[in-house]
């Protein structure tokens, strides 16, 4: 069947901005920006992070099964989302001069620009083409500091945030 | 190990509101209000939606592998959110009065208070807890109407929306 597919459409979907982290079996931590980061039962509580295959932080959560997501506040500045979204953490040490604390299970959270975080232990996991959604139980939650959630509308509006190759928009957010 | 969760965390989550249709296999149409959507790959391009296994849209989708979204403007009001949100198709036809159409698929979109609608053809599932999360490839894809789309925070904030029970984020928004 023929494709008719606008992608303006799609600049409709509402995103938060968020960053992932994980640790891999050796305990060396990685975050990365994700926008596809939801909750998505409440009982039991459970989120799902959809990222790119190829991602080290992809790699990290398949190998402890834990992530976390920080909630990034509407302050967050450019530099900031730039360290976690445009950086490899097999190039850099990504948790270097970024204020983070450990959850219960282990995995790092970042606090810096945060509104909130959570960690989860994946209960699951779905391949679809070119990236891999999460699920996790979540294990625990807890607000950091008030404000509003940076938007992914907002982050190419306002902060005129580009989308790096991996993200689920980045096809499109090119064309924009 | 023992969970600790702060709700108010969850509710730092950003959402759209959306309507996700499907048809069974006698061609009856259904539709339901949800707020977890979101495009999870670019290329192909892929979208996600997460509806309550015992919802009949979820039904439908099953047994056509075919479903829509439509992406909400924030002037949807509250009656026509109610009537897709909080009334099952079991009881009531709830395209009777709605303005659609038909994708190339067969699938109907509700065209009403629509910024957008996209079809979507069913390429895999996940079942998460009490949820159902279906992968589905875009199909087609079109602008509808211009306008800000209704955000989750929007519709609990403004128009004092209320989640029904079978939403993802049920529990918690009852003690917000």
């Amino acid at each position: 069947m023929e494709k008719n597919i606008d992608p303006k459409a799609l600049f409709k979907f509402s995103y938060g901005m968020y960053i992932v982290s994980s640790l891999d079996s050796q305990g060396r931590y990685n975050g990365q920006i994700a926008n596809a980061a939801m909750q998505v039962t409440g009982d039991p509580c459970a989120v799902a992070v959809c990222l790119h295959k190829s991602n080290l932080t992809t790699e990290y959560i398949d190998q402890s099964k834990l992530f976390s997501v920080s909630i990034l506040s509407s302050e967050a500045p450019m530099t900031f989302i730039g360290q976690f979204g445009f950086k490899c953490g097999r190039d850099i040490d990504k948790f270097c001069n970024v204020k983070y604390e450990l959850g219960s299970t282990g995995v790092p959270m970042v606090l810096d620009y945060s509104l909130a975080v959570l960690e989860a232990r994946v209960v699951g996991s779905f391949d679809i083409f070119t990236h891999r959604m999460f699920f996790g139980e979540i294990i625990s939650s807890k607000v950091i500091s008030d404000g509003e959630p940076l938007t992914y509308s907002d982050y190419h509006l306002i902060k005129k945030g580009k989308s790096p190759k991996n993200a689920p928009t980045f096809v499109f957010n090119q064309i924009k």
